[in-house]
């Protein structure tokens, strides 16, 4: 049961949005331009970072959302996207989403947590400034939207249709069209 | 050093604003509506949870930003600041600011660690939902921003003036205004 009274029955940050509404545009404002705005990363690497990072940071609603969101708009769909989850070492990624997905996972143990030898094993690999950029601030955003959602105890559906139909909202409309 | 090569000497997420302005507007927007925005509680009390987590997260720009900006707008001043960030069990504040201080450190250390407890402490010394939801968002928020900055390896000026000085900028033209 959430931590508050919510005023729908709707799942996750969405039940957040509903409730408070002068919040939700700034966040899903930030979701779009990061997730799919012009970026050289695909949408499908973004929600990748957004998930693994999610999966880290033990939220179910976001890891099932994102890896939904990333399966959707990946070529390899969701084995690869729990392949990252589940041993990133050995997933068949590029050495450049690899070393990106490292840094992810250091921004979520703390910023201070990224060293000038992740961030040059990134540049090796073919990142630019921006990207390396954009990882960080993902990455450092689904550590405030884990704690968003589950620090008010939202209610996270058990069924992976429920992400799925969810994904089909999202490829087609994005994070800033009203929700249905 | 950043880790990444940004096109001013701006300190902390000023420098990150001017390098990608895509990301600044959101980010920028959250602040203003979050510690700014119509709430029943104060714009002190707001900076002043945001100081508490971005110390407890070791962020250096960040703690000595949102303390200056806290003092500012406290008629207690730097001294409440420093004695919350010291020992928040001790500091003179009422128990809804030291309850919403406890969930706000809560979140911290993640999502999951708010306890039904934590809550029903803040319920009972007079928060409102809206006050908790706030306080939620707050520090998870600034999970993130102390996460960018410092996952980017950004300065902080040593000099306590530099943040004084933007506290005054920060309290008359508030976050979305453009910056000098």
């Amino acid at each position: 049961m959430p931590h508050i009274t919510l005023d729908s029955a709707e799942p996750g940050i969405r039940g957040l949005f509903r409730f408070r509404p002068e919040t939700a545009g700034p966040l899903n404002a930030l979701a779009e331009v990061l997730l799919r705005g012009d970026s050289t990363l695909s949408r499908g690497e973004r929600e990748l970072i957004a998930a693994y990072v999610s999966s880290l940071n033990r939220c179910t609603f976001c890891y099932s959302s994102h890896a939904a969101f990333a399966a959707a708009q990946l070529t390899e769909g969701m084995d690869l996207v729990e392949q990252v989850r589940d041993d990133l070492d050995a997933a068949p990624v590029s050495e450049k989403t690899r070393a990106l997905l490292r840094i992810a996972g250091a921004v979520q143990r703390g910023g201070r947590e990224v060293g000038a030898a992740d961030v040059a094993a990134a540049r090796e690999a073919g990142a630019t400034d921006v990207e390396i950029h954009d990882t960080v601030l993902i990455a450092a955003a689904f550590c405030m939207y884990n704690r968003y959602v589950d620090g008010l105890a939202t209610l996270a559906p058990d069924d992976p249709a429920a992400y799925a139909e969810h994904a089909k909202f999202i490829v087609e409309h994005g994070y800033a069209a009203p929700r249905p």
